[in-house]
């Protein structure tokens, strides 16, 4: 095991810009291996060995990593192997490559959130949905870079496709790895964005299943009724067999059961109507990233689909006046849901927690339990607004952010196009089928809580319609 | 910093037996003592220095402790003495001395769990309840034992009434430290009875607030739609303050906005009605303390109060027989949402859990989604038959415990008193107002979900009217 500070960023470290175009990307997906994998013309520890050889190249460029156990790894990878040799994998996810956002717990690599409190520490535990896709034989190939407490400083990742870039976060390294083709599943989690603005800035697939769906135990808490866990994929398949592997196995957080839905990803759906938000993202979305959004709207129309939009449908246009309020009650969601534990860390001395956490606690501070209670009651007319939609559309077609990853290493990106589905609470997929700048431009869907197999039949629709080779 | 491994049962610890009078019991009260730390014809050290010498005197006996910072805990005495001499305390509760379950996370002292996997583990933080009280000002004295993660193996802690009887579980230190004089506020939890059960046997006052007013956070997860944080306490007004005080700074588990409610205890108000309720537990409850509880309801309904019991009311007698089902939903319940994380403990290595737990696994792994959701429905069920009583009563009246604390050390009692209230949500009381065989018998007061401060004026009238010394 070798376990790796978390250094700031080094403006020393090698740079790269790696040319992107969705279809042709650097994602190493696994599920989709399955007929090969049962064939016996690929193995587990091939698909590790790639993953390897990956990070020695460029692990140096993109720091996604904190801490890995590449042993351990071939071990578990030659264990999967053996069982898909005897035809009885555990799963579809058996012998896949994951790495673990560090906020999420693992029984045997320490889980350090990116703050010194917790150097060397250890939960002596496995998260529940690592706990899950490791019974269905995935191997933790480490675990990797968060913003501090996932949701302070950042960390030294950086984009695989720009160096100078942000790889987006506070799943950074997550998505960064996931997106370079070091592993075919991350694990992070969105409370405000988390998940699909870094998928999203990465080329990665994503889901945000519905609040609840996936086991959040042992994800270290920020604000729990935000709190998702994220699956950020090599493909759409690899995401959704995750999700219903933890599912299965542990269920969603209780009293939620956990996703219904088939293990196979659902098949590909032409949805009747789609309706397409320009949220609060759009006024900071360059013309660029505009044009593809564009395209890919017609390209949907083409294909028959009716696309909803606030210029034509009273309802959308009350939807979009509202997501372009949702900002304020978001951070008091936020600040009072994470006064714990964020006051306790704060306890252990001045700077032991830094700015944008400090600042937290603050707004949290000068709240109290009314002002709260408002905020709670505004998410819930939002919800009822969206749930109002339901026979009306098939979902809901945006960016996963305001343009490709910024260049910049002090922010991860703008929130706007992932908070609104983070308080909605339903699913939302990113999905890397567009570009912009040469670089990863993610779409989103998103769909009705408690309706993740639809959504993702519609999300598999949009990326057979959209990807250039499909 | 005191660490001492937790031991199995000492068959050579010093035997105790001290006769017990409800009224005339060991307990410390402390915010009762306020107008004496506001004259400083008391102080907080001088408390704290009482508890220590009970320990000193008792803890042999006893074997509450796991944990213990007395230098820490004289500190944080000696810094609230000043406040109160200023004249301007943190809270009520500033300078209490104060147990905490080792179930439940503190900054300082190691959290423990019972079980070798954590053996000196330390969560560098303090769980949500922890966090408030200290910032109120109490003094974290030790931590307490606890049964194997409060559903295994019992610790080696006896009842401070009798060393050959169990104090009851899974709460054991924290309701024997109470109950021996040794802190005037134990944290506990309750999953199933572990707050309630064990306060009753201690003759310690308690509180089992709406699920879900007082923040779990931090406290180690076991069942997350049935735990319950559980406060141990000297007085009605130690538990109530501490409450408040916890509500106050931290709130309830998101998105519970926590208890509302006045900081000063609610006073006594006699209610209109009472349903008086048997459960399950009536069947195994020895006659002496059958009779102990039919005096206290001769008394009730002699001071004016309408009781209702099941012979003469249809609705109550539709609720006691739903309360004789309650077991087997109440286990699956249980036995589903700990899968995680009792199976990643399991994952240790063979025998690292104890027998308990790995029946409570094999339950859980003959379960599907289908009959947890049954399980969800059937206590909804409960909550809704509860619930329509809410214009008929003003709370309900039964036993903690089906007798006084049994003489066994491997058992901490039947459950059937203390589960009906754990399912239903709402808030109930331990009240150490009766005897039976020399022996605490508590009584216990349930009521409405968010109406705690209701159910406290109650709870007042019971102590003040139940009380021989009232």
């Amino acid at each position: 095991m070798t376990v790796l500070p978390v250094q700031p960023l080094d403006p020393a470290a090698p740079q790269r810009r790696v040319p992107y175009a969705p279809g042709a990307s650097l994602l190493r997906p696994y599920v989709p291996l399955a007929t090969a994998l049962r064939a016996g013309t690929t193995t587990p520890r091939d698909v590790l060995e790639q993953c390897l050889a990956t990070m020695r190249r460029d692990e140096p460029a993109i720091a996604a990593f904190v801490t890995h156990d590449i042993k351990a790894a071939r071990r578990a990878a030659d264990a999967a192997t053996a069982r898909w040799r005897a035809g009885a994998p555990l799963s579809p996810v058996d012998g896949m490559p994951v790495v673990v956002k560090d906020m999420i717990e693992t029984i045997d690599l320490p889980t350090q959130m990116n703050n010194p409190i917790y150097a060397g520490w250890s939960a002596r535990r496995d998260a529940a949905a690592v706990h899950a896709l490791r019974q269905g034989g995935a191997l933790i190939l480490g675990k990797t870079v968060t913003t501090e407490f996932a949701c302070g400083n950042s960390g030294p990742t950086r984009n695989p496709y720009d160096t100078s870039r942000t790889p987006g976060g506070s799943s950074s390294g997550s998505a960064a790895a996931v997106g370079a083709g070091m592993a075919s599943l991350g694990f992070g989690t969105q409370t405000h964005a988390s998940t699909i603005r870094p998928a999203g800035y990465c080329g990665a697939y994503a889901l945000k299943a519905t609040h609840g769906a996936l086991h959040v135990g042992g994800v270290t808490p920020l604000a729990a009724t935000l709190d998702h866990l994220g699956l950020i994929g090599a493909s759409l398949e690899d995401v959704w067999a995750s999700a219903m592997v933890i599912s299965r196995l542990v269920g969603g957080t209780p009293p939620h059961p956990g996703i219904s839905g088939p293990m196979e990803t659902p098949a590909a759906r032409r949805p009747k109507r789609l309706v397409r938000l320009a949220t609060l993202g759009w006024d900071e979305t360059p013309d660029t990233s505009r044009a593809a959004f564009e395209a890919a709207v017609t390209r949907i129309a083409a294909a028959g689909v009716e696309v909803l939009d606030a210029g034509g449908d009273a309802e959308v246009a009350a939807l979009e006046a509202a997501l372009r309020e949702i900002g304020d009650f978001a951070n008091d969601l936020l600040a009072w849901e994470s006064r714990w534990p964020l006051a306790s860390y704060r306890n252990h001395g001045d700077g032991m927690v830094g700015q944008r956490i400090q600042d937290l606690l603050a707004r949290a501070e000068g709240m109290d339990a009314a002002r709260y209670a408002r905020a709670v009651a505004d998410r819930e007319r939002l919800r009822a607004q969206v749930a109002a939609l339901s026979s009306r559309t098939d979902g809901f077609v945006m960016l996963c952010s305001s343009g490709p990853a910024i260049q910049d290493h002090g922010f991860t990106g703008s929130r706007n196009y992932a908070l609104p589905w983070t308080l909605v609470g339903g699913p939302s997929f990113a999905l890397p089928v567009l570009a912009a700048e040469g670089l990863p431009l993610g779409l989103q869907l998103a769909g009705f809580a408690d309706r993740d197999a639809d959504a993702c039949a519609v999300a598999a629709w949009l990326r057979d319609t959209l990807l250039p080779d499909a």
